[in-house]
């Protein structure tokens, strides 16, 4: 009770100050109900649109690929021409994009949602981006009045269907509130982070550390099989010792440690190393960008791309334990 | 039972096999409170032997350093010169010594145990070295008739004092009770891990992936904080989701965000940077050795031979943080 | 002659291609000793820009720092207040300037170049930038008719003072003779690379390849000095054998083994430890940006990362052999 | 004539200290064409002992494989069971083995070198080993009145067949001559590097800044290509500039840059991957026994590690750029 008193309060402030008609704001943080938009129906963003539309909002949506449009309109979307046109009629927006230049493109190209969007507008971009890129979108969406926040998902398609993403939120905390309300539509989890681009932040070290955890974890299993150790002894040493981690208690890469993970089924479904190899740029970038070194981030990334470039690209990232390991017929021994 | 059977036939089969006296080796697994010899007596060692020493056991004790010697002589141990005269009187015999080198002299040097080694003794070494090492000290002991099992340990001083350790025990299935009768006066968990040299393959394997994870948490860590996030919140965020491992949630690098754990005293005490480089160094030499690529390993080995160069050898392992951040005075900003 | 003249008419088809005033293009290729202008008077621009003061090229220069174009007013430039009026008064522009977004400013800002660049201008852009960036610029002049090359160059303050510099230039190879014209006289080696961003893309190169050699050589030179080796031997056999490389025969990191190297003058001078971390931070960019690994030039970027930090930003990049050895006193001795 | 007036000096000091008889010595060194033992007779042994036969040196040689003493004995080679038996003949031996246990088996086993050896025999080790085992070679061969000296050669079975070999030296520098005198038959280079086990330290150290050369190379040409640049102009440019090598400018990786290198074969022939990453594992067991840190030696031991897992066990090392370059069907590119 306290906290939304304050909530209140800050967002009466904020209203002030940037000059944006409050009404507005108002109105739409507490209406329910009236449509939203929604901008880019891939293998996320379509499931994550219909979420919505199964909790009772009208969703204005749009892509560039016709074919996603259409199966949408048939769950009773109405479908429109461009993200301009999409702002036209929404006052909350949601984007799900591939990469940093579809976000730029989409925001303030030349159909884009700033030529159009109304003052007090909410824009919610899930894609997983630059978070520099964040913060330049906000900058711009300010300048017109209209709020942007950033809220990066992690969970797959799969999680997208059930509505069991988690929602890294960034952006200012007035706002997060009437954000809360669609994203938990859509997931499971919505944290808030901080100001504007630490959502991208949260994902990325998140995955750069998942990244560093499953190459790790891929190393020790194979050294301790060579080693002579029975690989579910040794896993079940690590999760009880000062080793464990995510990849090794909950998503072994050796095959026929664990079930129900992608190790015991080849290596299909899950997190493809593609994916993970364009995360782990990110956080290369952001590092870069800010001087801040990160050697085995880095040197996880370089191993995702290699891995791209030898055939592992659509299989899951945890594959990477049968790219360290020998092949069958072992070359080498002729060799030495 | 049928487990337990197989056991005693096959230890009928080892000891005819291997000409033991089977009496002997019966009586010694059977027998309790009879003399136990211990043979390095430094930080670990020494508050080892005293936990022996309190559950009654008589320890017949040895070390190079003489007021190590002392020290337990008060406590009730009788002092030997050589490891040659502990094999002598005891036929349970417990090593806890630095390296590798260290280890052979102690095993089959002029001095050494196997000089006078009795047939049946049971050898247990709980240093950490090569697993090629203990392979090779296990074959020279089966020449005279003894068993060796090696029996590396994870905890630090505190765990040895509390009798909290954890041992990871290789050797033959049938001698794992005699030692575990030992083992389990000085440690809460003792791990059966299969043939011989697969207790220290099991704790270079920890080690490696906890290097590996402290690192990985630091630097992802350090990142977060430049992208404007909350330390405490991105633990959390972490712990939460697939970026977690033991570094992440139980002892976080980052000052201020755990209580309790070595950040929070300036990286004092815990796990040394020197003692964590000679673990990679082992696990390097034994991936070199299998011909094992660990990439992240061998980096996570380097960055912590870096460190013990620029003056962390002596502050905890979690200090890579400090490593990593930035320094206060920032001279890079006067050379851009 | 025969190149020249498919020169020519290439020339010609791009100007009508590109509806660029021929006349305009010819007068300025062909004349010598109008009006040249210098956007950027750093420790780098100042001296390139007297060197054509000294060939007798009229400058007409600004920097955001006005002590900085004191200087060279003094030397006869002609000083205008900002990089607009520059374009306004001159057909050939030159500008050196310490990272992609001041480039970005300089053109496309408010006052930037491209708000009255003529016709016809040839702009040279020195900065070490992304050639993302400068493929940007380059399209963005094309718009306003002008032609953009990037030139990054190599050498140091001494050379750019010596006109000793190296300059890589990419750009439509019709225009490479007008730029050339200009180039020789601020350097000794003008090469042509190819299409736009080319110059910057080797420049990246060279660089990212110098620093693994300079890091590998501080490497092997210490691992060998420790194994017993004397340095300046070593150097010798290195330099007749397949480790050659230039760090080890023109500019040994380790002290005492050639003379008049940063490294026998305590690391003063020569290529800061700060400017390698950016060059290399440019090369991971590119590297990300075209999905290729580059393992080795990934670790040495976040080597050079963490010695900024660590109190190395100012040294020569080979101080590097400084940062892997042991510090005097060696608190490791005590810890093991 | 002041350094061998000393060197005399210093032999007749040592002669004494050592209590070897002064007489055999220095028959054994001014003799020429008395039998000379060999032990190894692989690809590279097999040429170098030949070598010696055509400049008139009776050869008795041993080896494990009858095959290759047979094709020596048909060259007029003596062959003999054992070492033992050819120290027993010979009083200056060459051993030519493929790595360390073998190198110990040779001089220490029961049919060892060692068993018989006599005083003042010259024992040369032609292998390529750890140095620490070099020195353990050498002060057991000085317990029995022997002089060791360790002589790693660099070169392949081309330049040991045309007697072009390079051999590095280790060990007394009064021994150095007589040593001499053998190696110039097999070789076109002698380098004498300081005491014993330098010989190996200096191949070390070679061929880890050689693998270091050649991946940053092969991730440079990679990176320029995907920038756009020609690989022949990125190859001039790098060997005009600070970037400079010896993969680069002689052994360049890259097909179709030089003639005459495996990169213009498919990689075949030439210094294959599997004996690099053999090297590199010396390289990085010697570091981490002298607590040097190597960090991208160590990463270009992890990626010829990989690489040999991957099927390039059989290929020249700089093959590498093959590795890291993207497959022809790029399966990345449905994944993104």
């Amino acid at each position: 009770m306290a906290a939304l008193f304050r909530g209140s309060r800050n967002l009466l402030q904020r209203c002030n100050k940037q000059h944006v008609d409050l009404a507005l704001v108002c109105s739409r943080s507490m209406a329910s109900k009236t449509p939203v938009g929604f901008i880019g129906l891939g293998n996320m963003g379509s499931p994550m649109a219909k979420n919505l539309l199964r909790h009772g909002y009208p969703v204005i949506a749009t892509d560039v690929f016709p074919e996603s449009c259409k199966e949408l309109q048939d769950e009773g979307a109405q479908i429109l021409d461009s993200p301009a046109e999409v702002a036209d009629k929404a006052d909350r927006i949601i984007t799900m994009l591939p990469s940093s230049p579809n976000v730029i493109e989409v925001y303030t190209g030349p159909n884009g949602i700033l030529k159009k969007v109304k003052k007090g507008t909410l824009l919610i971009d899930s894609s997983t981006i630059d978070p520099s890129v964040s913060k330049e979108m906000a900058l711009a969406a300010e300048k017109m009045g209209a709020v942007f926040m950033d809220a990066p998902v992690s969970g797959g398609v799969g999680a997208a269907s059930l509505a069991k993403l988690t929602f890294m939120v960034g952006g200012v905390e007035e706002e997060y509130t009437a954000a809360q309300e669609l994203l938990t539509c859509m997931g499971a989890n919505v944290v808030y982070c901080g100001q504007v681009g630490t959502g991208q932040a949260a994902k990325i070290c998140n995955n750069m550390l998942l990244a560093i955890g499953m190459i790790g974890t891929a190393e020790t299993m194979n050294l301790g099989i060579r080693l002579g150790l029975d690989p579910k002894l040794l896993a079940q040493i690590l999760n009880m010792s000062s080793g464990r981690c995510w990849s090794s208690d909950s998503y072994n890469p050796v095959p026929g440690v664990m079930e129900g993970v992608p190790s015991g089924n080849n290596y299909q479904g899950g997190f493809g190393t593609t994916l993970m190899a364009k995360d782990l740029g990110l956080a290369q970038h952001t590092a870069t960008n800010t001087k801040t070194p990160v050697p085995l981030g880095s040197l996880a990334h370089q191993i995702y791309r290699v891995m791209c470039a030898r055939g592992y690209a659509n299989k899951d990232f945890s594959s990477v334990f049968q790219f360290l390991r020998e092949q069958e017929e072992e070359p080498e021994k002729k060799g030495d």
